[in-house]
C-alpha cells in the first residue's frame, strides 16, 4: 500500500515576529521541519515548537539554513564546502538540545532555501552537508530534493534518505524544478497541485513542462505553512491522498 | 593530596578576527570553555577548537554567553529565567554536536560573562541554567563562581559543581569577589596572585581585602587565554603548583 | 487655541517579517518614527517607510534602538554613555540619508524602548542621547517622556523638545509612568484613555494613579501602531481631538 | 606632474576584535575608506577611525560591505539591485553622521569585498551603487576597479570618480584583475609590485601576465592596512612614488 510523509516549515517566528501558522497546520503534516536560528526562528520559538511537535506527535526535522536572517535564507551565498558542514553540524546541535530536553528524537534534517538548492545541485556541497548529518546522527533522515546530488551524497555516506517533492512546482525533462523565474515554474491551480501529488506517490511519475511522462520517487511532499490558503490546501490534500487508500505517515 | 582543575576560556576568535593564544594556552591548562557563538566563536572556530582541545586531551567545556557579540557579552542584560535557558540549551547543543562529530564529550559547562555573574548572584537566572544543563546533559560539571548562586543550583538538581576561583581577584568577607570597579579589585602581582591560589587550593581559605581570612572551596581556577603575558602566567602557576604537589587535573 | 502632535513607532518589518499597519496608521498620525535597523527595521523597509511617510505628508523622526533584534529593544542593556552617543549617531545618520535621498527632512528623533526609558531616568545616558542628536541634526526635535532627563538633557544642549505622553499608562505623583508590572499601569478602557489625553492637552493636568491632579506638558501623543485595535483606536483619538477643537500636529 | 592617490581600508575592528595599524598606516595614505560595520567595524569603531582620519588629515571615504561580519563581506551573496542600493544608503548615511559629528566632510565611496567586485563586473549592480551614492551626496568621489562597470556607472549619473588600481595583483588583457584562484594573481614581489604602480602612474599603462601592454588609468592605490609588511610597504611605496616625483594627495 503506498505511503508518503507530508512535511512543513515550522518554527519561523523570530523574537517579536511571528510567521506562519504552526498549530494549525501540525494537525495535517506527519513531519515537521523546524528553523534553527540562522535564517529564522530563535532559542524560545525552537524550544516552544519542539514541544508543540511533540504534544502533536509528528516527526521532528533541523531545518538549517544560510546565516541571513535579513534574506530569511533565500539568498545564494557563496559558502565553501567547509562552512556549509560547520553551519550545519551548530544548527542541528542547537536544535537536538531542545529535542533531548523535551525527551523527543531527532527524525530528520532538510536544509533550508538556498542551502536546500546548494545541496541538490552542487555535489561539494551536498556532501558536506551529508556528513555533517552523519557524524552528527547518523539515524538521521536526509530530505532532499528528490533525484538531487543531496539524495546521492546521503545515500553514498549511508544516511537514510526521503526524497521531497512539490505539489505546487512543476518539473523539468532531467527531473529538476523549474526554476521560479521562468513562466510556469509554479502551479496555480489547486487541483492540478493535488493531482500532480496523487500521480506522483502512486504512478512514481509527473508529467514535466513539456508534457512527457518522467520517473520520479516521492517519499515526503513539501506544505507550505504560511500563507492565506496554507492550512486549508494542507486539509484538501490530506483528504484527498485518504481519498486514494495512500497511508500519510514518517519514514 | 590536593588536586585542582586549571580552566581557561577559549575558542574566542570569530570570522576574519583572530583571539588569544589558544594552541599555547592549553599545554598548560586542563580544561577549555569553549565560546559557542553568541558572544564569540563561530561554527568554524568551534570545531576547530574542539579538534585543537581533544589533540591535547584536555577536557572540553561549553562557554555559553549572552547575544552580544558587539560586546562580547560582558554587557548586563535584562533577560528573563526563560530566556537564560533557552540560550544556554541552544549553545550547549550546538558545541555538543561538534563535540560528538570529532568523537569527545562534553565535560562541563560555564556560562560567559555577565551571564556568568548573574548566575552568580541571581537565584532564579542560576536555576533556568542549572536546569538547561540538567536537561541537556546531566553528566556535564556546572562551573560556576565559588560559593555562589550558581553553585548551590546546580548542587539542588543533582548536578556535579566545580567551584571555581580567581588568581588575580580579591574577595570580599562573604566570599564574593570585589567589583572590578572598585579600587584593590585586582591583584597585579603576579606572585601575590599565584599565592593566593595555591592558599585556596591547600588550605581551602583566602584572605579578604579586609584581611581576615575565610573558607573558600578551590576545585577549578580561571586562566586568562588573551594578554600579552598570559601563557607566562600560565606556565608560572603550573610550575608552582607542581613545585607545591597539588595535581592538576580536570574532576 | 490647544494643538497637540500625534506620533506613532513605523518601520517596524524586518526581512521577511512584517509588523504593524504602517499605512492605515498614517492616515492619523502627525509625526513618523521609523526603526533604524538595530532593535526593528532593515534598509529596504526604512527606504519603503520614508517614501510612505513622505506620501502622506507626514514628519518623519529617526527611532534608534539598542543592538537587540531578538528582544526588540525592550531588554535593558547596561551600556555606557558613549556607546549610547554612538548607536544615537550610527541609526540617526542610516535614516538621514533614506530621507535626504527622497527629498524630505529629518524632523524629529526619539529613542526606541529599553533605550527611552534609560533617557527618561538616567542623566549620563539622557545627555549622551541629547549630544548624539546635536551633533547629527541641530535642527531635530528631540520626543522624550514629559518631564524626564531626556527632556531636560535635550533642553541644555540647545534642542527643541517635545514632551511625549501616553493615553493608555497611568502617571505616578512624581509625574512619571506606573512600572508596567504594578497594577493599574494600563488604562484599558478606551474612553478613559482618551479622556486624559484630552485634559492633558487642554489644561496641562493628569490625575494620578493616587487621584490626585499634577501638571504635565503634552506636546505629543505615543500612538501604538500595532494590535488589533490600533487604527481604530488612532481614528477614535483623531475624532475626539477634533471635536475639542484642539489642532492636530506636529511641533 | 603625475599625482596619484594612495587609499586604505581602515576600521576593521569590531567590539572586542582589533584588526589592521590603522594609526600607522594613515601616515602614508591620503584617503581611508573607514567600514560601516556591515562587514566590519561598529559605531564606537567609526567614531574613532573618523576622529584619527581627521586628526592626520586623511580625506574621509564610506566603505559599505555586503552584511556578512561572519565572512568579513568577502562572500558573494545573491542580492538584488535594490538590496544593494539599500544597504550603500543605510551604511554611507551611518559614516556621514560621525564625520558630521566630527566636523569633517565624506570624500568618498569605495564598496567593499564582494560588493566591490559585484560592482565592478555587474551592470545593473554597479547602477544602483551609483545611484545610492548620488542620491545621498552628490560631491562624494565613488572609487571603483579600473575601467569597470562601477567607474562607468558612476560617469553616467554625474559622479566624480576614482579608477582604483593594485600595486600586488596582476592584470588580464581585458583590463581586469587576474581572479585570486588562478596562478599568478598575486605579485609577491614588493620590488615588482611598486614598479607596476609607477609605470601604471607615469605611463598609464600595465603589463599583463601575457606581458603585454595594456592603457589603464591610476587615480588611486590600493594599500593594505594589515599583515606583517603592511606598514613597511606603505612607506616603500610612498619613498618610491616621491623619488619619481610623482604628487601623492586625494582627487
Amino acid at each position: 500500500m503506498a505511503t508518503v510523509d507530508l512535511n512543513c516549515d515550522l518554527g519561523e517566528s523570530f523574537g517579536n515576529y511571528r510567521l506562519g501558522n504552526d498549530k494549525e497546520i501540525l494537525r495535517y503534516v506527519t513531519s515537521a521541519n523546524i528553523a534553527c536560528g540562522f535564517h529564522a526562528g530563535d532559542p524560545s520559538v525552537m524550544r516552544e515548537t519542539v514541544k508543540l511537535a511533540l504534544s502533536e506527535n509528528v516527526a521532528i526535522g533541523a531545518h538549517p539554513g544560510l546565516q541571513d536572517l535579513a534574506g530569511f535564507g533565500r539568498r545564494y551565498m557563496k559558502i565553501t564546502p567547509r562552512e556549509a558542514y560547520d553551519l550545519m553540524v551548530y544548527q542541528m546541535g542547537a536544535l537536538s538540545a531542545f529535542i533531548r530536553a523535551e525527551g523527543g528524537t531527532l527524525h530528520h534534517v532538510k536544509p533550508h532555501g538556498a542551502l536546500y538548492n546548494m545541496a541538490a545541485g552542487d555535489r561539494d556541497i551536498a556532501k558536506a552537508i551529508a556528513e555533517a548529518v552523519y557524524n552528527v546522527s547518523e539515524e538521521a533522515i536526509l530530505y532532499g530534493l528528490a533525484g538531487s546530488e543531496s539524495i546521492k551524497a546521503g545515500n553514498e555516506i549511508g544516511l537514510r534518505t526521503s526524497q521531497e517533492v512539490f505539489a505546487d512546482r512543476t518539473y523539468q525533462q532531467n527531473g529538476m524544478l523549474t526554476p521560479r523565474n521562468v513562466e510556469n515554474a509554479v502551479i496555480q491551480d489547486e487541483e492540478a497541485a493535488i493531482s500532480q501529488v496523487i500521480k506522483m506517490v502512486k504512478e512514481k511519475k509527473v508529467f514535466t513542462v513539456q508534457n512527457e511522462e518522467i520517473p520520479i520517487q516521492a517519499d515526503t511532499v513539501c506544505i507550505h505553512g504560511d500563507g492565506a490558503h496554507a492550512v486549508e490546501f494542507a486539509k484538501a490534500i490530506c483528504d484527498k491522498l485518504k481519498e486514494e487508500q495512500i497511508i500519510i505517515q514518517p519514514q
